[in-house]
């Protein structure tokens, strides 16, 4: 497959950034599968704008990765509470794979801040490249790209 | 553990972030991934303008991710050519998350653009979340967080 002569418009990595590939948008679903889910907790625990956070986090409704629920504190008023959904959820690899990256190459020397560990044997947990007869991929290499049925040649090749 | 009193600062998830959590720096990987090395042919198939895609591989380099090596062609000026490092191969799950969830949730009607199967067995390849003793996670749940060696309290909580 020549890779250069397929349109990328239609790009399951570009589709998926468009809705998530921002650094604030990735930083609100970390904050949501620590279980964090209320907007004022994660607006402060990032540091960002009431602005940038409530942009984000309408995106993420808007395309079904969070749910949103009303609910209202006495002498406060309505807020709502964001929770992952099944679409959601399924981004745990994606957040599994940044932060194990960010452990090997970008930590303090102390270590990494948090430590992500299998509930009952208490083993680090990480992504693996694997295939669905469950080989798993040591290298890009030992993978092949082929052309999907969605796959669209380019216009021009400029 | 209580997530909400730690200091995000040094999250290796925030930290990978800073360098590439931008569509266009994933997008250049994606081209790099797919044996795409040359500045042109990167920027003619994302279709982004130069300073964009110039400014993306500089800070690719610099945290050692691509490498640049120059290359000349007869009657052009000298270009260069990026290869990804060790570094810039373990991305790889990164990529493979972010291709697999669009692939499930974001592909037009007739299906995914593109096909990444494994070299020997032809079958598709995904990632797995499994934690070091080969358990694999089926959900979030399944795991549990600890504040690890560089864990740090917030000085305040807002």
């Amino acid at each position: 497959m020549q890779w250069l002569d397929y349109d990328t418009e239609n790009c399951s990595i570009q589709r998926t950034l468009e809705i998530i590939g921002e650094k604030w948008s990735l930083l609100v679903l970390r904050e949501a599968f620590n279980g964090v889910r209320r907007f004022d907790a994660i607006r402060s625990h990032l540091g960002a704008s009431e602005a940038v956070i409530a942009a984000r986090l309408r995106t993420l409704v808007e395309t079904g990765i969070l749910t949103a629920t009303p609910y209202k504190e006495p002498g406060h008023r309505t807020r709502n509470e964001y929770r992952l959904t099944r679409k959601g959820l399924d981004l745990y690899p994606v957040l599994i794979s940044l932060l194990r990256w960010g452990d090997k190459y970008e930590a303090d020397t102390e270590g990494p801040p948090l430590l992500v560990t299998h509930r009952e044997c208490g083993e680090p947990v990480s992504t693996v490249v694997q295939c669905a007869s469950g080989h798993v991929l040591d290298s890009p290499r030992d993978s092949q790209v082929s052309p999907g049925p969605g796959a669209r040649l380019r216009e021009r090749i400029a």
